[in-house]
């Protein structure tokens, strides 16, 4: 069983995996290591996966058979398991869990050569309704905290199979980073009365300088304070506290947007690896006033160093301004 | 002029280089870089890096020339500017600052083929205590708040020169994360009237099973919640508030100690790259009841992925315990 640990200092929790530990030997050098070759998330390999969790399917197609547009499976190797009573307990000074959660792989679409950028805008909008309905179906856990969504595009940015797909992981426990977010934004709302995301909107569309794309629902902007060069964050354009709460025609501006946004960053940036990550509020009701949910996307182009480990302080070589105008003018 | 940017949510501050901005094309793909050709750092090419700030060197021997076994010298291409006024604006709702500050480089030896883990003791020490005097200068400075001592070894840990410095850099601002880790071990004196740090040494030293190495001042740990697999924490034995304000003979102790963790760590793990970070309070006086100094290691062997970068979340596949074994063990 893994195990959830907590740092007396911080108050962040990590989750050491003691079952397949790995040893010095299994760390391969930085170079590549090959992709390829047979691909269990490839349609008509639906046996080498676990049992899907949910598909999009025609009609008639039987579960875990060809057949389908998008599956959810659990992960092969998870994280977490889902199995098991939530056990807290201290070790001297530390505190641990057993790691109870979820953990989830999204095939995003039955062909190997497919992308996220390459799909059609009907595929994406499939894998964002994907993620709300998981969301949903994982808050009704009343073992599980927090629901978190995100993409590793390419081997750089920590993607492990080819086959374009996105990873959900249900956790007993809210990241520090997502607490500090939600407190950060209520605060400024204690402060001004205002949600801090729909002052940002407000002003990128009017100043329009670090404005990359707009649809009547969301805009795409090169954030003023970008941790790495071509950042970019999705927001609605009007207040909405949850991902999974918006009604439902926002899913489609949303694949539009997403969509929009990743073909002008691959056209730029010569198809860089990236991570997406959805930030959404763990406890929806509480935070509706304050929160906003967004897309965050980090193109992995340059190396992280110790500098930034250590202080959560970023350089940036790229002025959000400089980032935003490529990417206006891409496609 | 580069210019500190602040994030309107989280508070973090980032440093957005605008005179050598980096465009797209400028990005080159993962693989390793070629280093080697013409070293500015080796001994005989004192006129190819700004005039040193300090220098260990041989009597008579005359500075910016040969004969030294450590140099200090400013960053050719600094993250931030020692001349001007500190001037903090705003922007709208957003928040910024001019790029004061300083950026420096410690060559650590005048081979280019020594690295910390094969210079002798002394050169090690020389080292330590560059630092410290770097420190004690950069705080006199009354516009400056922090100074960050670090080292990336090795290119997938950051480093683009291959010859063994480290960089010191001093701020404006306390950074998020150094801030967060006062914080917290504040509270934790608050609640138990024992500083956390002296807590840790105590139990580690008590269990043994996260021990790596010791000697009469210092040890080495796995800490508990290790984010990354071979993370080790430098701790001093005793309540030491401070890095620069320690008696003098405990830089020699941990030299001794930082050798011996490198060493290991090397053999362990095959000459890995790793970064590392002193930290150290920003207010020694102030912070002197609850903050204790120490190093953190991180050996670069994973990929850091989205999940980790949206949440300060980690997923950690070697437990400290078997990483401090295998440590241990090495020799």
């Amino acid at each position: 069983m893994p195990e959830l640990r907590k740092d007396p200092i911080y108050g962040r929790w990590v989750i050491i995996s003691t079952e397949r530990s790995r040893r010095p030997s299994d760390f391969a050098p930085e170079e590549r290591r090959p992709i390829g070759g047979f691909c269990p998330l490839c349609e008509g390999n639906e046996d080498r996966t676990p049992p899907e969790v949910l598909a999009f399917r025609d009609n008639g197609a039987s579960p875990n058979s060809p057949g389908w547009s998008l599956r959810v499976v659990p992960n092969k190797f998870p994280a977490l398991r889902i199995e098991g009573e939530l056990d807290r307990e201290g070790e001297g000074i530390y505190d641990k869990m057993n790691g109870i959660g979820a953990h989830e792989v999204v095939i995003e679409t039955p062909q190997h050569s497919e992308t996220l950028s390459t799909l059609p805008l009907k595929g994406v909008e499939n894998v964002l309704w994907a993620y709300r309905e998981r969301m949903v179906d994982l808050r009704r856990d009343q073992r599980l905290r927090h629901v978190l969504v995100f993409k590793n595009y390419g081997s750089a940015a920590g993607a492990s199979l080819e086959h374009s797909h996105s990873q959900i992981i249900a956790l007993p426990i809210v990241p520090t980073r997502v607490r500090e977010e939600i407190e950060g934004s209520k605060n400024y709302f204690l402060y001004k009365d205002r949600c801090v995301y729909c002052d940002i909107v407000r002003q990128e569309l009017r100043q329009r300088s670090r404005v990359i794309a707009e649809n009547s629902g969301f805009v795409s902007i090169a954030p003023f304070a970008s941790r790495f060069p071509f950042e970019t964050w999705i927001l609605p354009k009007i207040h909405q506290p949850s991902y999974e709460q918006m009604e439902a025609t926002f899913y489609g501006l949303a694949a539009e947007i997403l969509s929009d946004t990743l073909r002008r960053l691959k056209q730029v940036l010569d198809d860089p690896p990236y991570n997406y990550i959805i930030h959404t509020s763990s406890y929806p009701e509480q935070d509706r006033d304050y929160y906003h949910w967004h897309i965050e996307i980090m193109p992995k182009l340059t190396k992280v160093a110790g500098f930034e480990w250590g202080t959560g302080f970023y350089i940036n070589p790229t002025p959000p301004e400089e980032a935003a105008e490529y990417l206006r003018e891409a496609r």
